[in-house]
């Protein structure tokens, strides 16, 4: 175990490392943000922010010395920042999650090859290799850059209508991924966790609707049977212990009429876990700092059913009036500017006893 | 209500206001903690620390101009301390709550004009008049120093063997008042509120057990009839608004077959109220947030039934084994030394649904 006292690095300076700082402060850590951009909103509850770029080799390597462990709220950090970093001091959950999970191809034929179901894709480097897979996947599909894209970025929806070579100039010609459509009744997701000596454990799926490609809401408990349930959580289990991951993952499934089918793992805390902060005594962020940082993990119990709600750009305007809802749990991230499509805080809802 | 991203200044560094800090960021404020010792707990979690006598003149000027608004986690500030930064910044609770609860007589004055009952008391200044006040309250009683007292520290039990001398050398001759022996069943404490516009709320009443003069337990619900639930909240609520109070306060009470017995107030969040922050949606700290930022308040509703546990010195040492437990809701403070009597922690263990 981490002993108390010990500081804790966390790549990146957003709300997931802000609630991360928070939980870590709960264990009794103390934690060090390393974040590009200027003012995070994880260094208003941090003990020390580094405000430099990912490949200020300096600057990395005195973070990585002032830390006793690093881990990450964002999963693109450059491979050159986490092979300098983690030279000094151990990166958890390891890189191999990251390598996974950074490159929707090599995350795609590793769920596969766990025998998992996946949208049907292709590899897709220019028009011509798309105008194949077009014919293999059919339309409607998604185009989708391997790497780097989230909350709906570097996406283009193809159609009958659509024209290949637009649509590759739409994803400036990067490498990418051709996703055939699922026909899913609803999205669920499963923030699962496994500590330093390999036990999983997993909250109770969360069911997910989207918005203008942003999650809205998170349902707990979501309308899944218990063999769907026992079917979430032992895929889960699979791809934590195949990686022989440390941390808490957030893993999305599309569940369908024929079972479910995986749309993809975020390698950190995840925004659809976010309604353990106000259903269970121990919540994502302080799984992930207690697996990260070597304690037992809490076994996932709620105490409460919950609807997460995300306050997107000017929604987060609504917090006073949100905040005379007794109910209703209020996580507001410090964010000076409400721009559209920024995510600004989030509600819990409870909903009754669980 | 104060802007989001607004700045709360809070004096003393310790656990409660490492966790204001915590709770400031969930409603999206900052904090500035102001603290004469190193390395304040609340410094880990705070975007902004001044390490700084309260005599500082200077700090304490910078410290009131970046700030929106002052509060503080610790009642025994000097008054010269709080004329400086008052003149600059509003300071919630305001200065006659302080002055109330810094003189244990004038504590005493006030409550008993309130018609709320006390403990018999009388003021002592010297050995004589000690006699004199022990001639009219009889013993076994306890002489406690007007001002600074916390956790029994200066704090004498008169027992008939006692000499009133050695008494009056114990507290270092400091002004003291003798109170009387209570015969209660046991003590309870209310976690009340006020909000900026007048509103009373209150948490349920803890039951609370010291060992050694600092809390042990607090349990929720505690043993009380309804008639003494209503009779705790009705005298927190002449407090508060007698006080023009702004903030959340804690208030003992001795539960005796006579009545509630006030013991003392505190112009603070206060140990007996951590329950909350495993209990509750809104927990005392952001309860205190938002009566200092103008917010509505909580109701004072809660999911479940809590046992809080303070961890004194080296039963911090226990965390990784109660961490097992996953009823345990887990707090350490991020306290360097364990040190005999000190709160390096608290856990809070769910007992069922409220």
């Amino acid at each position: 175990m981490l002993a108390p006292g010990s500081v804790i690095g966390i790549l990146g300076g957003g709300q997931l490392g802000r609630m991360l700082s928070v939980a870590a402060s709960r264990l009794g850590y103390r934690t060090h943000i390393f974040e590009p951009a200027a003012h995070p909103p994880a260094g208003q509850v941090s003990e020390r922010v580094t405000t430099a770029d990912y490949l200020d080799v300096a600057a990395l390597t005195a973070f990585a010395k002032s830390v006793d462990v690093i881990t990450f709220e964002f999963e693109n950090v450059p491979a050159e920042a986490l092979d300098l970093v983690e030279a000094i001091t151990p990166i958890r959950p390891g890189r191999n999650a990251l390598a996974v999970s950074q490159d929707r191809i090599v995350e795609k034929d590793f769920l596969t090859g766990l025998g998992l179901a996946t949208a049907p894709y292709a590899a897709v480097e220019d028009a011509a290799s798309l105008i194949d897979a077009l014919d293999r996947i059919g339309r409607p599909a998604i185009l989708k850059t391997r790497r780097f894209g989230y909350d709906g970025k570097g996406q283009v929806r193809l159609t009958e209508a659509s024209d290949p070579g637009k649509a590759m100039a739409d994803v400036k010609g990067a490498p990418s991924v051709l996703e055939g459509f699922v026909d899913f009744d609803f999205e669920v997701s499963v923030i699962g966790a496994r500590s330093l000596d390999g036990a999983v454990v997993c909250f109770d799926p969360g069911e997910n609707v989207h918005r203008d490609g942003i999650l809205h809401t998170t349902t707990i408990p979501a309308r899944l049977t218990t063999a769907q349930r026992m079917d979430a959580v032992l895929a889960a289990g699979k791809i934590l212990n195949t990686l022989d991951y440390v941390g808490v993952m957030g893993i999305e499934f599309f569940v369908t009429g024929g079972g479910l089918v995986v749309n993809e793992i975020a390698p950190r805390v995840h925004n659809s876990g976010h309604w353990t902060q106000n259903g269970c005594v121990i919540d994502q962020f302080e799984q992930h700092v207690r697996a990260v940082a070597g304690w037992p993990l809490g076994d996932g119990t709620r105490h409460s059913n919950v609807v997460m709600t995300n306050l997107i750009g000017e929604e987060v305007l609504d917090a006073e009036t949100l905040s005379r809802d007794m109910d209703v749990g209020l996580h507001l991230y410090g964010k000076a500017e409400a721009r559209p499509g920024r995510k600004m805080g989030h509600v819990n809802r409870i909903t009754g006893a669980a």
